[in-house]
């Protein structure tokens, strides 16, 4: 990798990790000079404003959650238990997450507002990925006899997305993972009564 | 009601409108004065700091909330009806805010930061009431024979709470009521299974 390109990787890196914690509005131009140890010049050198900045580092930030739920999902060997791996890997966000200060989703789609259209429909579509792949599993799982059938793939899909998001906020807020414990608990039940064969 | 009280009211009724759709630092000086038609000492004249106004507004939108709820779960006769009335009222607000811009108490807590202490500090106790709400709820239901014992109630709470929180983010983002629906629903369900006598 040319030296060029280094320094533009290492720009993203550290601004995908300061926008996820205090939002692209909240962290300026400043702060991200001071994390990269740059001037002005050397940031716009590689970016041509900061919005394009923040959909490449966007992009990093999603890119890493994608990573994380994809090998946890691959390493199993039917769909249900890829059903119980997404919800775990996704969980994790709470205690754990790919960057500090949770969701990069989530914390896009409540910030970028009409000011920023690519930004928000970036992070929509990765919300709808996140929707279709719930579904798929739902629906391969049931097609190849690993599930039962009958399930409103839609409705459950709301179900995990919605108690999984939520419970991100409150162990953070709190600073106390039993909100996510709960939920996760409270989610593997209901795939056990109404998903196991 | 004097003209001074009148005037100061109005205010806040406006400001709390304005923070709640587009956040206490996205709500500007200049967004209230036009909201209210006041120039700049017409509002300080009232109010000591921005700071000061935005908790008086948090207080009032927040009040609305709590008037709503109470009134939903007063009107019920038992406690097990009195907590399906409370999950109603409370996911009213993915469809039908008590001000435009969703739910005060998760807005605040989301973009409240250690910037504004004291903002921060009356959203977490508000949520904590909440909390509160649906534990005391349960242990009396219990305790009065009209739900059946051994149900842990803050894992219940956390639950509750976390996923109708989720779902009226994604109501809201999506313009889409299948969301809170889905989530109302299974909850509703759930009770059903573990609570109701």
């Amino acid at each position: 990798m040319r030296k060029g390109e280094q320094t533009r990787e290492v720009i993203i890196q550290r601004a995908a990790r300061l926008f996820n914690e205090q939002g692209y509005y909240g962290a300026s131009l400043s702060d991200i000079m001071r994390a990269t140890g740059l001037e002005k010049g050397g940031i716009y050198n590689h970016f041509g404003s900061k919005e394009e900045l923040a959909l490449e580092a966007f992009d990093y930030a999603v890119g890493l959650l994608n990573q994380r739920m994809r090998a946890a999902i691959l390493a199993q060997p039917n769909t249900y238990n890829r059903l119980l791996a997404l919800i775990e890997a996704f969980s994790r966000t709470a205690t754990d997450p790919v960057l500090p200060g949770g969701c990069p989703i989530m914390n896009t789609i409540i910030e970028a507002d009409d000011t920023q259209p690519a930004l928000k429909e970036r992070a929509h579509a990765e919300l709808d990925r996140l929707f279709e792949s719930i579904r798929y599993t739902l629906k391969l799982g049931v097609e190849r006899g690993e599930m039962r059938p009958g399930i409103n793939a839609q409705k459950l899909a709301s179900l995990i997305i919605a108690s999984i998001e939520g419970a991100i906020m409150l162990s953070r807020l709190y600073r106390d993972s039993s909100h996510i414990d709960a939920v996760v608990e409270h989610l593997k039940n209901h795939l056990e009564q109404t998903l196991r064969l």
